[in-house]
């Protein structure tokens, strides 16, 4: 199911193939966001032309609207929104801790309320596996319980506690699903900001075997060496012929600090939110178009960027957009944005498979850092 | 430059080809507007696989932003936009009207302020001309002054002598330009709602000789019954071998109204500012897609529709994007009612050319009436 093509030797980054029911992906892979079943901006087809063959969506948005019963009728996500490939659904546990009114965790689940009418909710790890079901991922997270930077101990430890005990279900309800489907169930490591914790989960959470595993918990509001201490320190605790996920990372920076440190998956809402907002990603650094600097250029955005955005208009053009308010703009930066992170980590995948990837990374950085802006 | 094919006897309906400096342009037709150089939500491959040559720019939108300093270093608004076929320019003169702040009329011009941040200008029948001319627009429109529905007479008659006064200006000043410029000048027939005053207006712009003509001032708060009284009556005053336009309708009734009564050109916004509300037009009447009606639908919009998103998407899943506020709803029934409008008035020509305008229209509007909302 997993299986890994090369390994780079001056540090721990890998490439591989993860073979899911929509096909194969190959890895390190970024994943863009479609929270609602739509990523924001872009047609199933325009994400594919991307290179993109994984995409997320969110159990929360999902199950609150459309809801299961319209999913259900139309046999799950991938009929509903007309995206060909890849799903993978989160287990709603972050966005009922980012997102939901009047949270309370339970041992048994999490109570909540929309945070679209307030109406009132119970997760179970049982009842986010048979939610994911109704999707038709490929992938489905399990329920767990995340924390944020500056929690104290005891609710971190009750996290992990809690976490594990939920991922015991969540497979046991996985496990019992029906034969027609064969999507994947990765549990999650929380443990907070404590290595022994981490330690605990990661420990924990390799013993149920599942079919890969997620680093949660990190990029929740930490400086960025402390997410590298601690998403270095946490891969290693992971079995190494498993795909290994962290969750919310999108930013050049940290995907390439996460593939150095062995991990094959990401998501990230932020190359489109960015994009939405006249932001955009370069080798030299990021563009914010509404910059004056850029009102007469006739430049694309990235001169050798093969993306539809940069093969037709200029950044005056683009800037304009902006200006002007219009729909359009925030359309095609978002495009940009999502092939230069499929580009990126193209390139870093052919790097580790030349076994220069800590090269590829300080080259890129440096000319990164430079900053257009 | 303008040749009719086709006349249907039993009205005042035409067929022909408009010869521009982008290609010819088949007739009737309609233009999506693009404001400030961009269709909203479209781009411009995508306007012109809906079928569209002609597009509408608007000359006040674009003066302020992003002005004819950027314009110009573009060498115009088709390199600018990437939009490769024939664009009309408004001459701002229903802007001005309509949107500008502290608008005086004079009779040498009129003096404005910005709606975007209340700077000062002054447009006169020359420097709108040249303002389309650093456009490139491949039709221009003369300066005009637009009145509203319930004015009184004496600003109506105003409105036609300086109207009048300002085209002469305008028709002298494009007759001046450089050689390299092919674009055509149509003038505007106001007249508010006299007839005196129309016969006047049509008069006296008809005796100017300029390659097509567009009647103003109408689709401005009057009833249909009057819009259709005048209309009917202003188009019998224009030259029979001349394009005619009416400006600013673009709702299923009132283009075959105006097809009827011998229009070959209109524009509107209203395709996509519906669309953008999640408003779409089929055969069977209009589509309100926030209605619970359409929650579980798995039809498309129009079942022979041949657009990209009725080839696509649900109408449960266009709902579910205008319900969760995605990007993704402005642009897929925007897309599509832009394809219905121009397989409207596709469907419009093949009845003239077959004789059968008036009985297609009846057809048309008592499917359309049914409404499905």
């Amino acid at each position: 199911m997993f299986s890994i093509h090369y390994r780079d030797n001056s540090c721990s980054a890998r490439t591989g193939e993860l073979c899911l029911p929509h096909g194969p992906v190959t890895t390190p892979a970024f994943m863009p966001v479609g929270t609602a079943g739509s990523v924001k901006g872009l047609e199933p087809l325009q994400v594919a032309e991307l290179g993109y063959r994984l995409i997320l969506g969110n159990t929360y948005h999902l199950f609150l609207r459309p809801g299961l019963e319209v999913l259900s009728r139309f046999g799950g996500l991938h009929r509903f929104t007309g995206w060909k490939h890849n799903i993978l659904t989160d287990s709603g546990g972050f966005q009922v801790y980012s997102l939901a009114q009047l949270r309370k965790m339970h041992d048994e689940g999490v109570e909540f309320q929309s945070h679209i009418d307030g109406s009132r909710h119970f997760f179970t790890p049982e009842s986010v596996v048979h939610a994911q079901r109704v999707f038709g991922s490929d992938i489905q997270m399990a329920l767990d319980y995340c924390t944020g930077f500056a929690v104290d101990r005891q609710e971190a430890e009750r996290a992990v506690r809690i976490t594990t005990d939920w991922a015991r279900r969540a497979a046991q309800a996985w496990r019992a699903l029906d034969e027609d489907y064969h999507g994947l169930l990765f549990p999650i490591v929380q443990g907070n900001f404590h290595h022994d914790l981490r330690r605990r989960s990661a420990a924990e959470i390799s013993e149920l075997d599942l079919p890969g595993v997620a680093i949660g918990g990190l990029s929740v509001g930490e400086p960025f060496p402390v997410f590298e201490e601690f998403v270095a320190a946490t891969a290693q605790l992971l079995p190494f012929d498993k795909p290994r996920y962290v969750m919310g990372i999108g930013t050049p920076e940290y995907v390439l600090s996460a593939i150095e440190h062995g991990i094959d998956l990401f998501d990230c809402v932020f190359p489109t939110r960015a994009g939405r907002n006249g932001l955009a990603f370069t080798d030299r650094g990021r563009v914010v178009l509404k910059h004056a600097m850029h009102a007469r250029s006739e430049a694309s955005l990235q001169e050798d960027c093969d993306c539809a955005t940069c093969r037709q208009y200029s950044r005056a053009y683009l800037r304009h957009l902006f200006k002007a308010g219009e729909l359009l703009g925030p359309v095609l930066v978002s495009r940009h944005n999502l092939r230069f992170m499929s580009r990126l980590v193209e390139r870093a995948r052919a790097a580790i498979a030349g076994g220069r990837f800590q090269q590829f990374k300080r080259e890129f950085l440096a000319g990164y850092g430079r900053g257009e802006s």
